[in-house]
């Protein structure tokens, strides 16, 4: 394919991505299709002659769309919202043509510079403390990291090489495996998996943090613990903190953890993955207070904010202590301006695509105010699917809805609950995924397309109130068995 | 910006790639820019109300592209070749707009099946053994990993957590901290950076192995060492085998270290990064024989297949081994069909874009015969600029050329050599990397761009030949002083 076939096959497949996202609803959110599907609607072997376009391009409707989740269709309540936006495709088109690979500043100055800056414009949308940012002096900084996943375990290792040092500058006899041997972090026993997961990687233990009754973990708690494991010999290091937690958006007490923390030379990492997004509303800021206690901080605008996959925002205080932990340099990446960011000490993989053409894009189109307005309207439809689920006698909200999640329940057993989630999820009108909280087996509705209305909240309500009776009778029927 | 500006802007977007492409070369492919050139040309904040898509477009040419080392421009000859093709990036824009997130068979099932098929389309055209396929019963398969530093920190967790489990099982007094304290992991001392940062990460000591002339690592050297440590108590359990290293694309004798690595049940790794594409011609494959000993196995096709960053394909023979290392399971990500690919668990992000697609566009639209030609053509090209640099007794060849990379210097010293890359960097006309071979600083001459043509190999070496005459006239005349 040459620049002239790309100019007609672009277009035509600009106004096949237009055609897709402005008919999403017309298609099932959730497909039909059963494991396997796949394999047997195209050929065992990738062809010896090449194929023309057209053969391509009929093959999205016949092979993959049968087989899509329909992420960005109004009805899917599923997971998180995974951002998307028109001005983030257009960034992400203009990134694959540059298609350079961002790991030092000579490997493409533009991609490194307007990633440092980028972060330095979201950190003040979100007024993070200036310690967060790099400006053109300051110690700390931002930088793209894939997922919150990666940028968790980034912040563990840092800390992990940290603390080794520290120990090591009073004790030069201690070995690194004998100091890690001691290391415990901690983090909510409702943080994300790939908190425990870096534990795993890091071969630290970790321990699960119990959370009070809005499932937020609380000063008293964290001191509890340290104490004993102070007692036991062990080492305390790092406490990940978590702001909007995937089950049900509790958010951890940031403001008593994040003195404990600093007082006892703990580093605090802040995991905002989804919740981050709001904080740029004044309204929601507040629950961002305590940032100011952190050593690192994290979330996605890929997951709010408009920015399409993958884009994951991770601050510190001080670079030296990312750099320190990871910093390699083979010849063959020296150049003469060594100090001026090399974007590979602060992160796992090498390189990275050019994202932070898609901050800018997005946050440019929209502005600070419209970036807002989407946030509040999100939420303002998760208050308004709270008010049908509570105007209903026969279910309950399981947690405070502070964002865009709400998690509810019929009154009753699990079974009664799962049966209710199979019939959402059979039915294919919308797609919801549960949680289990306190014992709980609970559903989860997040508002997550752009393009979500009131019309479809209302809609993915009086669907569910009609599943439920459905539900109900099935449940009182089998008792009567 | 709705559906219907999309269209517009989306076309508009697709010409300006068109017309960056096709005249690329007219730039210059490495920036005259200053550290710190950006921030000066953009606001210090983010606009509080949107701007127009028009503010935005004539700022990539005023504020990006001035700073963009153009890695797809012929006369860059820098690092490896990072791939790119338009099928490619047709097959990122419907990426984009379905925006999935694919952590798990549900959460989009045309994304997992896809990507498990076309690692087995790709296996078959390198020629795996069967091992290394998921087919519909197999016990391999392959997963893309966002880059090669990511493969290999995942073989060698799933190693490290192998070996703890079967040493425990004979002794289960034996803690984890304590066995992974005596864990020992080798690899070239020519192997990529990434190689001994996942020795870093996973707290396990890491030995370089000493390679022989050609920068190889052989059986022998690798025997020796064992010895001495199983005789000083530590447990080797690892060796990252390379082909095609990243200094000067040697490759490591794995026929000889894998009959070694099985009979002392060592997880070997292959990292194949940059060659692992030429292997799909049957004339390179037997670069990759040896590959049946190996337990995972890795390469970029985002390097030099054609396909868009990020797409680092990997390949293991028992998909439990590294299942079982990192396999989490909260609530919200259980569905119906749990065994049907859980991408989450073969690597470090919980979810990844649909980059299968890209695959898929890009194999259907070139034909293994296209891709086999256009590996051919860049050899190639490699093996005519390595004619020029040995028809000039100033020069010498400074490794076996053996797919696209040339290692060369300057007869003479270092400081001749590196003035000599000064000065080519320096004229921003072409754009190379320097590398250290057994003390030397050599120039690293790579074919890069898809466009790359032998008339822009003749002019990169009349340039490089100009500037090395005035090199050592400099040189001369500084000796004398």
């Amino acid at each position: 394919m040459d620049a002239a076939e790309f100019r007609r096959r672009g277009k035509e497949m600009v106004d096949y991505v237009a055609d897709y996202l402005e008919n999403i609803e017309k298609r099932q959110v959730y497909p039909d299709v059963e494991p396997g599907y796949l394999r047997s609607l195209i050929p065992e072997e990738a062809p010896e002659e090449a194929e023309s376009y057209e053969d391509v391009v009929k093959d999205i409707e016949r092979v993959i769309m049968p087989g899509v989740t329909h992420w960005h269709s109004p009805y899917f309540y599923a997971y998180f919202p995974t951002a998307h936006s028109f001005p983030a495709m257009l960034a992400d088109m203009l990134c694959g043509a540059i298609g350079c690979i961002g790991f030092s500043w000579a490997a493409s100055p533009a991609c490194t510079e307007l990633e440092t800056v980028m972060l330095d414009w979201l950190g003040k949308m979100l007024k993070l403390p200036e310690d967060f940012l790099a400006g053109t002096e300051g110690r700390g900084g931002g930088v793209i990291q894939g997922t919150a996943s990666e940028a968790t375990l980034i912040a563990f290792l840092a800390a992990r090489s940290k603390i080794v040092k520290l120990i090591q500058a009073d004790h030069p006899d201690r070995s690194e495996t004998d100091i890690i041997s001691k290391l415990v972090a901690y983090s909510s026993d409702q943080a994300h998996s790939s908190v425990e997961r870096a534990g795993l990687i890091g071969g630290v233990r970790m321990k699960k943090m119990p959370t009070d009754s809005k499932f937020s973990v609380r000063g008293a708690a964290l001191q509890k613990v340290l104490e004993e494991d102070r007692a036991a010999g062990l080492i305390p290091f790092f406490f990940c903190a978590t702001l909007g937690t995937t089950p049900s958006c509790a958010f951890d007490c940031i403001t008593e953890l994040g003195p404990i923390c600093n007082a006892e030379q703990i580093w605090m990492h802040i995991d905002a993955a989804y919740a981050g997004s709001a904080f740029i509303c004044p309204e929601f800021r507040p629950l961002l207070n305590g940032v100011e206690f952190a050593d690192s901080f994290n979330f996605n605008p890929h997951k709010w904010l408009l920015v399409n996959f993958d884009c994951s925002a991770m601050w510190v205080k001080k670079r030296s202590d990312i750099i320190g932990a990871f910093k390699m340099e083979p010849l063959y990446l020296k150049h003469d301006h060594q100090e001026s960011g090399n974007q590979s000490h602060w992160q796992i993989p090498l390189g990275g695509r050019f994202r932070s053409l898609k901050m800018w894009f997005v946050f440019r189109m929209y502005g600070l105010k419209g970036l807002q307005a989407y946030i509040r309207k999100h939420v303002g439809l998760a208050k308004e699917f709270e008010s049908l689920v509570r105007a209903d006698q026969r279910f309950e909200i399981s947690a405070d809805v502070v964002l865009g999640l709400v998690c509810f329940r019929l009154k009753g057993s699990n079974e009664l609950n799962e049966t209710l989630l199979k019939r959402i999820n059979r039915a294919r009108k919308i797609h919801l995924v549960p949680c289990q909280l306190a014992g709980k087996f609970v559903l989860r509705f997040a508002v997550c397309a752009r393009t979500t209305e009131s019309r479809h909240v209302q809609e993915a309500w009086s669907h569910i109130s009609h599943l439920a009776s459905e539900s109900i009778v099935t449940n009182q029927s089998s008792d009567l068995i």
